[in-house]
């Protein structure tokens, strides 16, 4: 049977999702998690990797398995006895057999968090990054509107990642400020390699004053990374959500 | 001359604020950077201890120092430079000479912050309690009115430490719900030890249904802590600001 779960995890201790040659992974955890419960070595496919030190409240995995001792919805209780602290699956179900995390799903949303500060804030540092407190949030937000629709987003990346195609779809960008907290969340069908986080970092340096939002439509336009704003640190980066519907 | 200084810090690595024969405490490490940055032993008295694992938003000390080399307004920026990341010095000021960061205390805040589901969330265990989604929050509220204003809280503290006396006064208890969070903010001109953390268990029991609101002024007035809810985990707790006017 096929079991499609939902995986929260606190990224910070974890070379990011995907399973490597060496180094501890999301996906290995889980992997493992069901070897020790089942005795199978199955594959966990994510709805996409989240790089080192990046967290998720939703991220979405499947795997086939031939057990029925453990029906699909109990999956999540049943994992959680055995997985660390850190990742805990909220929510586990049978799936179709032609889902897959990857290619079904139609909508994904990330926020990366920010507080204003000039003194580090241990409270906050752990899941966002200080940010100047004379931001020009409204300027973000102007400047966010033009990223909005379907756009080649080659100068949003980072190389290193063959992909068919670098044009995407952003589907809304929401920028919310709550006392010192400020957040960015995006939804879009889909994101290249780092391409959250240097959207945020240029929307950063258009806050600060260090450029236009004129850049966003030139970088648009010459895919070129140059102008854009530093790729942001990996921490204030979370997977909100995976939709398929 | 005398510095006041604004703590914030992350808990969860420390044996509490207090120094001890052993262990790693909060004032332990500011002492230690005091001497790195001026080569002066000096005693750092806080406002009142922290238990180990509970935080700090606004936890207040002072020293007394010879060095006149760093300006009281400079101590922060300074003291940071030394300091671990999970504890950082918000602010420092000169403090007049006859100033105690607990004698003088006038009212302090704490919060203590859970959240509402069946399952642990990565993102919420480091600084939450995960308590049942079937919460009466209404009750607490109703509950928590009556701790307001001065009883003797000894059924709502733990022994072990001499006090003078159990009595404080509680000017506020603010019980707030936003989405699955829910905080507890409570006011008042001193706590006895393990007294926050015991008031919110005592008002999670009632929300959860196992006791009565009537328990509390039954605890207010045989002074007995059996019937009372459990001491919560520190990690939900934080000592949110010191008041001295």
């Amino acid at each position: 049977m096929k079991v499609k779960i939902i995986v929260s995890y606190d990224g910070t201790e974890y070379n990011g999702w995907q399973i490597q040659p060496s180094g501890n992974t999301v996906q290995g955890q889980i992997e493992n998690a069901i070897f020790l419960l089942t005795g199978e070595k199955v594959r966990v496919t994510g709805s996409g990797r989240t790089d080192a030190g990046v967290h998720a409240e939703g991220q979405v995995a499947s795997f086939s398995i031939s057990t029925e001792s453990i029906p699909a919805n109990k999956f999540a209780l049943a994992l959680n006895t055995v997985l660390p602290d850190d990742i805990k699956v909220i929510k586990s179900e049978g799936a179709e057999e032609n889902f897959h995390p990857t290619r079904s799903a139609k909508r994904k949303t990330y926020v990366y968090s920010m507080y204003l500060s000039e003194v580090c804030l241990p409270l906050k540092e752990r899941y966002a990054l200080k940010v100047p407190t004379n931001l020009d949030v409204e300027k973000m937000r102007e400047a966010s509107e033009l990223l909005i629709g379907e756009h080649d987003f080659k100068a949003f990346s980072s190389g290193g990642t063959a992909v068919k195609t670098t044009v995407r779809e952003i589907y809304s960008i929401k920028i919310e400020k709550t006392g010192i907290d400020l957040s960015v969340s995006i939804t879009g069908n889909g994101f290249l390699y780092n391409m959250v986080r240097i959207i945020v970092g240029t929307l950063l340096k258009i806050g600060e004053g260090r450029a236009e939002k004129e850049i966003i439509t030139e970088m648009l336009e010459n895919r070129k990374r140059d102008s854009g704003g530093k790729t942001l640190a990996s921490k204030g980066l979370k997977l909100l959500s995976v939709e398929y519907v």
